[in-house]
């Protein structure tokens, strides 16, 4: 098994363009596998953005929700970026599937992964308790995976500004 | 004095969990002070699947308002959990009491305590500022409260991601 | 060029006290940057509460828009507090002026500046994504500047309940 990361943030902390960094470092070449569905013109707008950032280097994906297949199916000898986990909870929670099965699903097929997974996923549980019920349990659900996965991540990146912040591994004791 | 601890994060961000095992490390067996107030159905559910996880090992408080007096009387070998401070605080806002008042009380009262105390709270103000004035002024008071209590702590953490990150002490000169 | 200083966090998180403290320890004397606009009787209370905390140690200056020529201005050998860039943001938004120039132009002068600037900011986008679509520009907005800012500073801190959290330079390799 190769080493996986996880960065994690706030909104335009910088995650995208770390986890880019990281994903091309090995071989200069990398698969990104986008999760957003464009639902409307902002997203969009999001996606074309993320996307012109990106050149000949990126042999680029879309797995709105069959993400596991799609790492599966992707596993040889360059480094995948999955950008982001946070869009793919949103999708499956939107379509009614068994989100917390994938996640689980997920978590485990990384133990089998050849090369490394680089995932962006977000912090969104730092606010005030949203007055929105489905909004509570997004958040819930949003933690949940980020836990589940970076359990099985040997990395954790808080990122901050621009700036990655260790999280996993550290060398506080407990 | 023994060593107090203030652990803080997002929503589901392992916060929990993590204090638990703080807890029962030096003895196997701690005193569980739950803040919650039982409002609503929702608020039940949580409270049932955070004491799922408790077992035999643990002596089962409730103080949704006395949390100074709890901790006084409880004050013998065992650690005390306190999940959470923000739950406490919103108590003594919705019941009109003075928690300035009683937040400078719990901070006072940690230098006399000889058992270890391991508070859970929370991050609620890195999000857009609410709307909502009762909101705001939530969210400042709260953000006064981690700081009162991190300040009487020897040790603070921010959870992410089920992980730890130091905050204090740390190797930062200031 | 003498060392500029982010220092970034939730509300209440200490970032204006801890600010103060760094500004003040080369000479025991700085220059206060206040950028907020008195719009309300909220905002005016929470300006007298910081002023409160400010003595005559303290040049007290105002820039709610043009903080670039403040800055150049004040560059002689006392440090320059700017509290803060969230609210220089707002205002720059409100007042319809080019917000990306102005941030460039402002990551620009910092490598001309003599004397250091801390400057304080805020995490605006670890919440639920905001249902009203200026708040989502503005967190995007925010979270550029805040990245833009951190480029051009030799040290960016995330304050947390009172206590930092070195974010750059960190010994993290990437």
């Amino acid at each position: 098994m190769e080493k996986s990361i996880l960065i994690t943030g706030a909104a335009r902390s910088g995650k995208s363009a770390l986890a880019e960094r990281l994903a091309l470092r090995p071989l200069g070449r990398a698969v990104y596998v986008a999760t957003a569905e464009a639902w409307d013109d902002e997203m969009r707008d999001r996606i074309a953005a993320h996307q012109a950032r990106r050149g000949a280097e990126w042999d680029n994906r879309h797995a709105p929700r069959d993400l596991v297949d799609m790492l599966i199916e992707t596993d040889g000898d360059a480094p995948r970026l999955v950008d982001c986990l946070t869009l793919w909870l949103t999708n499956l929670m939107l379509g009614d599937a068994d989100w917390r099965s994938e996640g689980e699903r997920l978590a485990a097929a990384l133990m089998h992964q050849k090369a490394p997974v680089i995932f962006v996923t977000n912090e969104v549980g730092a606010g005030i308790v949203p007055e929105n019920r489905l909004a509570r349990e997004f958040r819930d659900a949003a933690g949940w995976l980020n836990q589940t996965v970076a359990q099985a991540c040997d990395t954790v990146i808080l990122c901050v500004a621009g700036y990655p912040v260790r999280v996993k591994p550290n060398d506080f004791d407990f």
